[in-house]
């Protein structure tokens, strides 16, 4: 069984009710080509008289033996289901007290067996117990993941439509919404990383909103009856195109497929192969998913250009851009034009200096604008990294000549022989100013001419509310590896983000201009924005994004709602919050971001005021700082 | 200055608004009783041109000179004042941005001259960045105390009850709540140790239920405005009846007292004398007072009486409790006429175990029972302490001769002679069973004849919900100096609780009934209490008490609403929760309390599924179990 999914055939699961013969159904269910199987933890035909507390003295094994299946069949191949009469939260004391024996023999027969996953079935909203058991067990290092089963709407929901009055309807309300049912469970279980989700596939669909609110959850496969299947004219099983549009939209995601349910087509293996048909033609081919495949949800530190100096290997990934330095060259061809008039064509030279030239990608841009505009250009290419200088010198001898002068220096120590009429830069990170193009900029224009252009003339960043108990836990996890560093949830991370839910449209939150006429260079920020919640859902903190005006109307943008078609040098920032706050339909979101500076340091500070306040993250940057 | 009040005497402080001469000033509130005085920290004299953003360029000091005072006075006697015209959190970025540095001179200053608080008046609801900026210098190790200084009740309420129409009340309410400005406030700053409140007493006082909320707050002192005073017949200043109780209601917790404003009645001495004199009038003599004094607040870790033995200090002061002991002999006594008529009273010989008998109190309670009844009883006193027994011993010897055996045993290893008519115990702790009295008693019921007694015949365990950041800050200390430990606030702790506010009335939790004649013997116990809550306010966790039936009618308490008079033996338990939960006014807290058992330990779990869903604490007793 492949617990990852990295090539895009689905890794597809049969489910059976009950297995008469074990290493038959197990051989079926491979022959029809599927990766693994849901067989009950303990055979049917063992059911033990768990009401009655008799189980202990009926002589016998409780459920079959291990040595039916290889050690690695059990390990790969089988999520153990529990038995469905188990009910630790029943008001019943007999019951329950039973119910929780028979639990703890199913899950340490389970663990006993090495199975990859435990699967369970949530009934609704008030499974407290069988939550704090469960959290119990990972708690004490359980081996086996665990997989939620739980409809994306409740049957409530369903029946309502045609039997409930609105009045009834109500009153259902806590009962109806599926994904509450899941969000008290994992709640109550501290959002541990082993629990996912097994979300079957209902015959209604849930709205949009919904389902993106699915998406932000660490769903480990999705569930399908076979009832969900119609027959085409061939025979064959196929989905009804909503049910289609729904897989597909989740097939960007890590997960697998669970079928379930009387195999009504002849062959089980009609139903994976009809699966695997639709999850390859919903596989993506855009540039960006192309190069961030691998890095879903990969926490990264970013990057301290102005304190550390790039490699080798980070210049020519980032130079391999297919959108920025067109952008950039569009850019540069525009100034020039507005620059010198025609007639002056041949007598002008624009003196152009691009500052933090790297291994030149923006002088190329430059030269190649500078040709094709037809207008003169002297370059200046100031880098402070003695390593990509070399590679700098080693073009201008052999290709650039004259033209452009290779400066070995940190821009901020450099003092130019001439001023410039453009001054090209590309010093800004996911979140714009967060790698310090303010500072250095307001710190290179004393090299710009009084009427001089700076490319990029200005940028935004942007916030967004997000939930995702993916991130959450990649943060927490990279705490517990590293004991001495400092709190890990008051650091922003670059990240790609997939596995998460946008809980409100993006707002607009910092802007720098260059060059900066501003009586006193002041880069400190501070704004408050309000995001209005549409659904119930967890904040687990902000994404981060920016936009840049390059030139007049060319820009760069990351901002999902506007972002430049196949650019990839870019992921997104994400600033974690220290404890998830539990939102409600209707909140208001209120949120106040800090851009602060010392004379050594720029770092971010962030604190919550509603619906409920939440201290400041990251004081006097105790955790994160970008280093001058 | 006195930052503590040991004795009963108010410390009270002086409030200068301008401070022409600081050292005469200081010296006249001296000699007027006051033990200590608010100054400005900015002379007025010194103002900056703070809005101009001129103060750098001005020659000279911004402030007087540090030499005016000795270091001793700066130190012990000055809470330092922000100037009033400091508004970090002004629209306006000019004001915001010179009110940033003006506050950080201040500050700075504050620290240089070692002041021990410094004062700041909050005016609404929106002082984030204030909160942010003190939050950084709390954080960065500012040795001073912040005074948080704002009214009882907004001065909207009370101009509301003239003025507003009810709908522009409601509009108002976001602010007129101060309680509401406090607490996103100190939320705000992470409910920070050195965060306190200076508290002004308004001329109309707040409902009781709010009185008892900002009883559960940091409050470092109360602010009287001379104003509040009439002039008695006499011609000295007093409060009128309701502002004299509303102080007294004040007096129990650690506070002190400000007076500001123009002295209007000839001498600021006299209003000192008049706070003296109502402090001293609000003493109480309650003997639990008494004893307790000095425990307010103080966490102790619950007793584990069967893993460790008792010192002879500890049986010394619990032994002097004046209600336990004759509560036992009330309980004895009617026990013996129960179990004797009158007409056998000379040939029956009733068989008392006492099992954990320690010292000798309950044996003593047992004779004196007897005696009182003129029933005749022989005795054994049973106990695993060595040391224990050896006072046991010597008791036997010369006061109680062949009546008492004692015997130098576990009641768990012990195997009695014959069988009780009566078994008496003192196992509970100040949750109840959270000392395994049912484990304990259960297992000594062995040595209970079928019809015989069990004192105490049962108990109930119950729970409250309780604001109180002073708990909140003790557990999170008591974190920091330990990083060894498991998680402190998985932890129960028993505590004198002062500073805080129960947000709902208190609720039975769990019940055991001794001897135990259920078929199979279960301990495990589970309860969801559903709280409503009246007034926003802030979870920090949660009271416990216990009561319990000795016998028929006679009980102990210490439940607050039917707290046993006088009986000092058990403070109440308090188990906190991670993370505080802002709750609002009509809220549902729901809680789950587990009582969980293994094979050599007993534990409990909680978890908040309402209003928001909160992780189970105590997973599998990682953090805190009571060893069998």
């Amino acid at each position: 069984m492949k617990m990852a999914n990295s090539s895009h055939h689905v890794s597809c699961g049969l489910d059976f009710c009950s297995v008469p013969d074990i290493r038959g159904s197990l051989q079926g269910a491979s022959e029809a080509g599927y990766d693994f199987t849901c067989f009950p933890i303990v055979h049917p035909r063992f059911k033990r008289e768990f009401i009655s507390g008799k189980s202990k003295e009926r002589p016998g094994a409780f459920t079959r033996s291990d040595l039916i299946l290889a050690g690695s069949d059990w390990n790969n191949l089988i999520v153990g289901k529990l038995s469905p009469y188990i009910n630790v939260d029943s008001e019943d004391p007999v019951v329950r007290k039973h119910s929780e024996e028979a639990l703890n023999q199913e899950l340490t027969y389970a663990n006993h067996l090495g199975l990859p996953a435990v699967m369970l079935t949530l009934r609704g909203n008030n499974q407290i117990n069988l939550a704090r058991i469960f959290h119990s067990k990972m708690q004490a290092g359980s081996t086996y993941q665990v997989w939620v089963h739980l409809p994306m709407e409740s049957p409530a929901v369903a029946a309502s439509y045609y039997h409930n009055s609105e009045e009834e309807l109500i009153k259902l309300q806590g009962d109806i919404n599926t994904w509450g049912w899941w969000n008290k469970f994992r709640s109550v279980c501290n959002f541990e990383k082993k629990l996912g989700l097994a979300l079957e596939v209902t015959p209604d669909i849930p709205p949009e909103e919904e389902i993106a609110r699915w998406m932000g959850e660490p769903i480990k496969c999705l569930v399908l009856s076979t009832s969900l299947f119609v027959t085409n004219k061939k025979g064959y099983p196929v989905l009804l195109r909503p049910h289609q549009n729904l897989i597909k939209s989740f097939a960007s995601l890590d997960i697998q497929v669970v079928v379930r349910g009387a195999i009504r087509h002849g062959c089980s293996k009609y139903y994976q192969q009809y699966l695997d048909h639709l999850w390859q033609s919903a596989s993506h081919t855009d540039s960006l998913l192309t190069y961030a495949r691998g890095y879903e949800d990969y926490l990264q530190c970013p990057l301290q250009p102005l304190m550390d100096n790039l490699e080798s290997q980070t210049y020519e990934v980032f130079e391999k851009d297919p959108v920025k330095y067109n952008e950039y060259q569009r850019a540069i061809y525009s100034a020039l034009l507005d620059r010198i008039p025609f007639e002056e064509k041949d007598t002008k030279v624009v003196v152009v200096m691009v500052v933090g030239a790297g291994r030149g990608p923006l002088v190329r841009a430059a030269l190649n604008a500078a040709h094709k505009a037809d207008r003169k250009i002297r370059v200046y290419a100031v880098e402070k990294n003695p390593n990509a200088v070399v590679t700098l010198q080693a073009q201008q001898e052999e290709l650039w000549g004259d033209q452009v002068t290779v400066v070995s220096c940190d821009m901020r120590d450099w003092n130019s022989p001439e001023k410039a009429d453009v001054l090209v830069s590309e010093l800004l990170g996911s979140f714009g100013d967060n790698e310090l193009s303010p500072e250095c900029l307001d710190g290179a224009q004393k090299f710009l001419k009084g009427d001089g252009i700076s490319i990029p003339c200005s940028y935004t960043s942007y916030l967004c509310p997000i939930q995702s108990s993916k991130l959450y836990n990649e943060v927490r996890l990279s705490k517990e590896k590293d004991k001495h560093a400092l709190n890990h949830f008051e650091t922003p991370y670059v990240v790609h983000l997939q596995n998460r839910f946008q809980l409100a449209p993006t707002q607009a939150l910092f802007t720098f201009h260059h060059p900066n006429k501003d009586e006193v260079l002041d880069n400190t920020r501070y704004k408050c924005l309000s995001f209005k919640i549409a659904q119930d859902c967890v904040l687990h903190g902000f994404s981060g994004y920016f936009d840049t005006v390059l030139y007049k109307n060319i820009n760069l943008s990351i901002v999902p709602e506007t972002h430049s078609r196949g650019m990839f040098s870019w992921f997104p920032i994400f600033f974690p919050i220290r404890e998830p706050v539990q939102l409600q339909s209707g909140n208001e979101l209120e949120v106040h971001f800090w851009r602060l500076c010392s004379k050594k340091n720029v770092w971010y500070e962030w604190s919550i005021t509603k619906p409920i306040p939440v201290s400041v993250h990251n004081p006097n940057g105790r955790s994160y700082t970008i280093g001058l």
